[in-house]
């Protein structure tokens, strides 16, 4: 499969207060799409305002990402909630930032999940589908991102939502496709150069080297960074000079 | 001057988890607006959500009810804000009730700011004016309700943002125009009948007796009802009673 | 087995801000034990305050009700949570009740988990032991309250923590020994005659009537009452002249 | 006035879960005294454990360091609290801090209220009052840190609560003895060089230069820093051998 481009997308906006979170302005030059903290695990108005901001100044296109309530957590723990709490809390988060975008005269395009929610909506039906009712219920033409290869892309089908296939730059998967979580060693890979493989790898052959150093198919239409990833500087460097050498064009997808 | 009719509002929506705040299903038949809370003072997805389907129902005007975020003051305390966090905080509460509305069909008609911000905006060029471009930048058709007789309407006018003067149906007005604050006995009137009776004066003569038991003129658009008053079941009757006595249909602002 | 006399306990000072919980001042006269909110799921440094001065009024002895945090969610749903962060956060609840119980004259009695912690330290033997650790690095001379018959008992008579056994008097059991789940219709006993009769039956006779009709053996030391039961004034009451007609005295565990 | 030797302490414990603030690391050696954060302007359960770990195994004198209620704000906006909540707040985060400071076989010394709530006592005799009745209720053994030359010292001693004097070895002061906001520029030193001479200066003849440059009186007990200060690892070894230099040790005060 011959590959024309590629999305790059990384978690912004993920500041707080007096707490500052990734280097966001070093960021924005090498990306191509941002997903938008929305308060609720992280972020808050004003860091929200100045990263929609960010994303106009670097023509970045847009999307939120909304989480459980959790800062303390920063949304990576499950919190079992109703289906009528789940559905509103979705709404909320991205009425908040698709009115914020509109405001300056930008458009929402999609949204993506947040941590323990996005890990739970990639297996679970019924959670997948309040959510999914949520952002249909918002606007029927936002896109959904979601963990390359899981059951969320058929159920986002049934419900008329466009899918987009997203793989991690930075983190191990295992076998089954899903990522070996945070709290494993070896989850995160650090070597610039090993993520910018793992990155060129996913865009040219569809595939990546899993846990058991077995090739496993990932086929992404967006790849995913860490804003708070130590290296994070080098990493969009290196990514960018590989991509380069491979004619490779960044750009968001669907564009 | 002959009154044609007039809106009624309240604050809606102020439960928040598993503590419930007012009895809004009580009062939705009696109003004509309601200002929804944005989970800053009060409310939460689920309230805001349940609040805007009750408004559906009951064909009531909606409104944005942006507050200082302080759960614990219910807003109701002073927070000294830049101007950026004032700004970016006003929009992201208006746009999450304005996406949500939208969601279900419904239109955000007007923007009330809540607690401290109502009184701070009533008074504060500087703050009013920060707020109010928060207010255009999202919909520059929205209307802001703030109190009858205070400067706030000279610097919405200036602002171009269409400007509703509100009055107060069970609070006690200093002869400045202003209430007598809550923590003063007496700042909140209890009978029934004493708050119907200065609804109609409102209403009938565009004024009300003031705590020196003076006339006072106040020329409003719009008179506030509060959800968790001990008697607010019989003081929607009573003015009910009183308006229909005296053929005044209530009737939501700029219908 | 004779009954010499019984500890009846209840949730107390969930109220927040501007937002009132349960009829605490109403239930003190009927209870010999409280359990005092710490903030995480309910409560704040004032309503804490003021509940701990009612407890001194009344004589009831003082527990700590450490929880998950979790406002929105009261504290019901489970939060995974590193041992080192449940460690901390329970001592961290506990030291804030300890010491403003001690500011006032009074003595910390024991520990309550609350809600979602409640039934997880009940089965999980890693989350109990480090809860119980928190509790005996605090004071090892606390008391610790959890279901009668769970194998929590056994893990705190390892860690030398004295195990209080607690039955409920408005919740339903399963055949197993837990309690139906809230979302489940019948969970909770409405009617204070068979409250009262659920009372009765875990004093003189050890045991309860369980969801399928059939006896299960509980053998309680303390009873708890829920604030927030919409017949609690009833319930205290109808509790009162039962234990009286069968001359069983109230008394605080360990009096 | 010969000097003996002068305490330095550094508000430390402030990350909040995923959050970093400080590099409290690497300042723990170089300080005498250190104000935990008790989470209500910085801080969580976790940071404060780790905190009071790293106090203990470097020997440092513990203080409590209660704020408003304002993880947004930093705890850096006037909040009107009644006296009823403001006592039972500051009550509430010392306990917290003591109670687990004593778990570690610690004992807490003395209390410094934060941002704020630091600068409203130096001046209101109310609030001053009120928070120094939470402290005497707690420990009257407690001591309180406050600023040099503010009338709070008088209240303190009227209080019967033990005052200790503060300077600030990075900020700027005004003529009338207070500090320049940090909105304006120049409030903060940058210079490690200049920090360290102010040090020096106000160990060595309790004086400052103002912002006029002008010398003022500033007779303290205690030297601030702030772990957040961009050059702060400079700054602690420059203190350092500037203090070495004359001969001066740092020693926690009252030992």
């Amino acid at each position: 499969m011959a590959v024309k481009e590629i999305d790059i997308n990384c978690d912004m906006g993920e500041s707080f207060g007096d707490y500052s979170f990734g280097s966001d302005e070093k960021i924005f030059p090498y990306i191509t799409s941002c997903n938008v903290a929305c308060g609720f695990h992280a972020g808050d108005p004003v860091h929200i305002e100045q990263t929609l901001r960010q994303a106009k100044a670097h023509g970045v296109k847009i999307g939120a990402h909304p989480s459980y309530p959790d800062l303390k957590g920063f949304g990576r723990r499950y919190l079992k909630m109703a289906p009528a709490e789940l559905y509103a809390s979705v709404k909320y988060q991205i009425s908040a930032i698709k009115g914020m975008a509109e405001s300056m005269g930008m458009k929402l395009s999609y949204v993506k999940p947040h941590g323990a929610l996005y890990h739970v909506v990639s297996d679970d039906e019924s959670e997948a589908h309040t959510m999914l009712q949520a952002i249909r219920d918002i606007d029927d033409q936002l896109y959904v991102v979601g963990l390359a290869g899981s059951p969320m892309k058929s159920i986002a089908d049934q419900a008329s939502i466009k899918f987009v296939s997203e793989a991690f730059a930075d983190r191990r998967y295992m076998p089954n496709g899903r990522l070996l979580p945070r709290t494993i060693p070896g989850a995160v890979l650090i070597a610039p150069s090993e993520v910018a493989a793992q990155v060129v790898s996913l865009v040219m052959e569809q595939r990546v080297l899993d846990e058991k150093n077995e090739y496993l198919t990932v086929e992404a239409e967006t790849i995913c960074l860490h804003s708070d990833h130590p290296k994070i500087h080098h990493i969009v460097k290196a990514i960018d000079e590989a991509l380069a050498e491979r004619n490779i064009p960044k750009l968001a997808f669907s564009s």
